[in-house]
């Protein structure tokens, strides 16, 4: 097989929005997002820690969708990697010049084995870094963009590709029969640059920023309460079991789910323990044994092809999450007699 | 009407527990709380602000429930006003000896017209006030008592009960055909030393400590989690829309409910306007929108009589508050085509 | 002896300012209070929770100074009870219309016997309350006055006038010989409504705003580290050792300090136990031991008087605390052989 | 030039400590250290996020020094390229079989051309990881060992030798003539793995570890207060304008420094910008003014060479910067007409 590009780092998405205003009342009056460029099309988002043009582009369409997922890499010299790698893999290849997406290089985007337009970049505008700009960091300032979490049918599958481009498991989601409902699998040495949720997919499940503390994710809620919105506060916040991150989850006017997340650990060495919950372990997506809403479980966002049309999606074939985990009365706890059981690290 | 005493402020109650030893591992070893003094009949507690003797006593007992409410009055003097004030109201009063609890001084018990076994004292032995000794304050450190949480029938009779002893209103919930579903009433100049939940009654809602910071009650949820106890985590964390506080309410072994609580306002002035919120204002009781659990509108705690036999409950006769806000679904969300209606403030 | 009106709380200064846009950047753009009213010549401000008109009033003057200190009284009727009250002290006395500062109804305006320029009124004009608007909260939200800290030479006598008001003491600092150097004194059931710090006076050493928590006196400090404007950071971060409150001291674009303040603890009842510090125990003013700046001890704002002249300062006849507690290497380290010595709860 | 090894990150520290009761107290009790193993000549400790066996060993023994600092690899065959990378530069090697430290691997021991004594390992044991220990976490919970700092005479050479191992430069600290006093340099993608500071070497400035967020860094300040050592306290709370953490700097029982860290920012990107610091810009070392205490610049850990012998110290030959930034009043202010000038982002 041919050597895969060096990924750094999950780098950026632009998802499709119905209503430019009201997304830019979201992500910059509300989640405080900096903007670095806008017109009348699109905006670009960075937070408050990222010197590259963006992590966040926002683009006006009919459709709410999401049209690419980037990943940084290393060196320039990785695009031609990226291109050869996934010819090899017979899946649909571009190159783009440089300035096809504002502030970024020349890159690679290519439809994905799981089916999502993914692309692969080195060279990007720098801006300035606003990490001291207290002046306007808000009370719920978000530090950088840290992870996707996609939807995908079959997480094994998905696991293994991402594998073949260097990525390593920090956790998962499995029960006693051996089918695993989710895999979290990263580049940079967090808990994960993407998370693989089992479900019908190609759909992204949600994009996630950063803060560097809980208050600043609390200050969020209360902000979306004090708008008289809080129905787009959709889960949380919480306390996850899977990566020990304190969460949130938003959801953007059209839908798209944000989530912000603090507090996950270093995974950064080669050893570093894989932890692997059991399905029926009632604190795997929320430490203090909350549940999650259903929504949560069923909704997500489509994606497009790379010519912007959206990707058929293929059904989960293995037992589902919400289906096991979820009694009639909508609470998530399955404990049986034996109580719970702890995931376990290697 | 004879004057009433002078009451200063909520100050400590005694629960029935049917098992001190994990009575004591939730309020002391997960709680945080001091040990004033321990038997094997009773274990006497304080907050780490807190120089009397105790703001809780666990007794031993073959029934969960509530012994006694006490409220602590401004002088000696007002026992006697104590004793004459509810001789007037026609319930029975007990005149207790110092030392009848340990640590307390002379007192008057009454049953009172809700039909709680309620205490007035104002002796109590000083102990060490703990505020900084920081080196024994755990990460969920409480401060003090903050006020008790009732549940009663008839609200309004109960708020004029109350209002008859020098008890204020802070907030209420209310509907537009004159239902009112619950008040917050003060005699310290906070949010409330004791609120009116609407309910069969009488029961104890939960009683409630304050800490300084949020952060202090996410890691009571945290340590629960590591116990793998989440279930004793019943609702939250989360921001009450009434009172402002950030709130969390734990179940102890028995079922008995404690709220932590922070953030909540001075309300000291004589002019503190009261704020009314609709009862179909979905962010009431969670200013983020998050759903009231059916257990925290239906459970409570039995009171006994002055003679420690269970009260008989009385049934509300008005709508309750779980009955209009709590769809098929399970969630409280209500808002109708207008949207949400702020609680007015006066 | 006369009744003294019963004062419920300190509620506003009034400031002198030379460049009343310097001062709203410092107010209004770092500090974050909210603006009632404004025009040319004096800015109306108020923090998150009051609902009061102001609690701060700047007003553009040639020189910095102190214009008033005012404290609320619970009744119209305490009006005509502090008239009398300063009648029989002796000292000058004047009735003021309402309207006379914009938003406060009647007020009596005295030259208190410490030489300070006091106003006592009941009624105010209503804002809203912003407690909830945590849309327009910032990182650094402030919730409300808490204190003023005025200096004054004899402290003692200081203390005695204040309790002639109904003033208590909480905590005080002491020597072996008897000298007391500062206490703080309440009538809200905090730590203070004012401090009576030993100095040359009279002079107004800070007035004081609360949070709720000490991230968001922390991001005060970034904030001016942000715009480059260190200097405006006097004393701390820090812990108080008398209070315990987490603290702040800053200057604005005049010097008059202005401290942030958080964590202290209730002392509403009657027998709320006194803490006094030994003035060399070094943990006394910061219970971390780090010094307090000598401008700290130096400086204060010079006050005015009923015709807005500056008043004469009267000379600390007593040791001064920088004096005794400050060593050659100008820190305050003053620990002898025997250690420290904690200050003593009654 | 050989191939160095691949330096995963900085490791463990072993510490000679005089009385290993005293640092136990310290560390254990105080900093809330974990313990993996202890007798009567050594303590092993570990944070809560970490799963190898140790990062900080005290040893007992007749002189406070540093014994070594460790580096993890990433392969055991980093092993072999460590030992020859360092015989080419002609400095003393040693292997160290597996166990020599307990916990530890196959290692390989240098004294480095700065003359510390540093130990490359891979293989290590594996203990339970604490993250979500949450029932034995204390107030100021550390999470993982973040970085060392040195202090080296020569910065630019020491740079040079470091940039040799593969580690990059974050920030440094210099002035108009091309001094430079200080840098910061990493192999793990924080702002650093090792900090080289100028002045007399070889000597360790500190070690540091991390916590989650800023109020665990404030609790220990509180906690050192509650015992009634602040002296142990040498500097800070505060926010380093240099990697923008928030700070604190601790002494342990024999003056061996310790920082508690957190905040800083994501590096691991190839162009992440350098940031390069005035000397004479007063926010470098602290964002918010305040001055560096001289001992701080001063005093610094011994350290041993292999044999175990106290290694002479060099004089730095260029400016200090104590020298060039505090003036005559203790204070390190030194901002000119022209004000601040920033740290300069490539």
């Amino acid at each position: 097989m041919t050597t895969p590009p060096d990924v750094l780092r999950c780098a950026y998405t632009e998802l499709v929005v119905t209503d430019l205003a009201a997304s830019r009342a979201f992500y910059v009056d509300v989640l405080g997002l900096l903007v670095t460029y806008e017109d009348s099309e699109a905006i670009y988002l960075r937070a408050f820690e990222e010197y590259l043009h963006h992590s966040l582009v926002l683009r006006r369409g009919p459709v709410p969708a999401v049209a690419v997922l980037a990943y940084r890499v290393r060196a320039e010299a990785d695009l031609a990697l990226a291109e050869a790698y996934y010819r090899e893999l017979g899946v649909r290849v571009e190159r783009r010049p440089a300035g096809a997406t504002r502030g970024i290089g020349e890159a690679v985007r290519v439809q994905d084995p799981l089916g999502f337009p993914v692309e692969f970049f080195h060279h990007a505008e720098h801006t300035e870094r606003f990490t001291q700009r207290y002046d306007v960091h808000g009370a719920g300032a978000l530090s950088r963009l840290d992870h996707f979490n996609v939807t995908t049918p079959d997480v094994p599958a998905a696991r293994a590709y991402y594998e073949g481009l260097g990525f390593r498991v920090s956790e998962d989601i499995r029960d006693n029969e051996g089918t695993v409902y989710a895999a979290w699998m990263f580049r940079k040495p967090t808990v994960h640059d993407v998370a693989l949720t089992g479900g019908d997919g190609p759909r992204l499940h949600h994009l996630a920023f950063a803060t560097h503390e809980r208050h600043q994710i609390l200050h969020i809620c209360d902000h979306l309460g004090a708008l008289r919105r809080p129905e787009m506060i959709e889960r949380g916040p919480g306390r996850h079991g899977v990566s020990n991150a304190f969460y949130l989850y938003v959801r953007d006017p059209d839908g798209h789910r944000v989530e912000i997340y603090t507090h996950d650990y270093y995974t950064g060495d080669p050893d570093n323990p894989v932890i692997s919950w059991d399905v029926h372990d009632n604190q795997r997506r929320d430490w203090w044994g909350n549940p999650v809403v259903p929504s949560w479980y069923a909704e997500a966002s489509a994606v497009l092809d790379l010519d912007g049309n959206p990707q058929p999606l293929v059904a989960r074939a293995e037992a589902r999450e919400a289906d096991v985990t979820i009694g009639a009365d909508g609470f998530s706890y399955t404990a049986g007699e034996q109580g719970f059981k702890l995931g376990q690290q290697v």
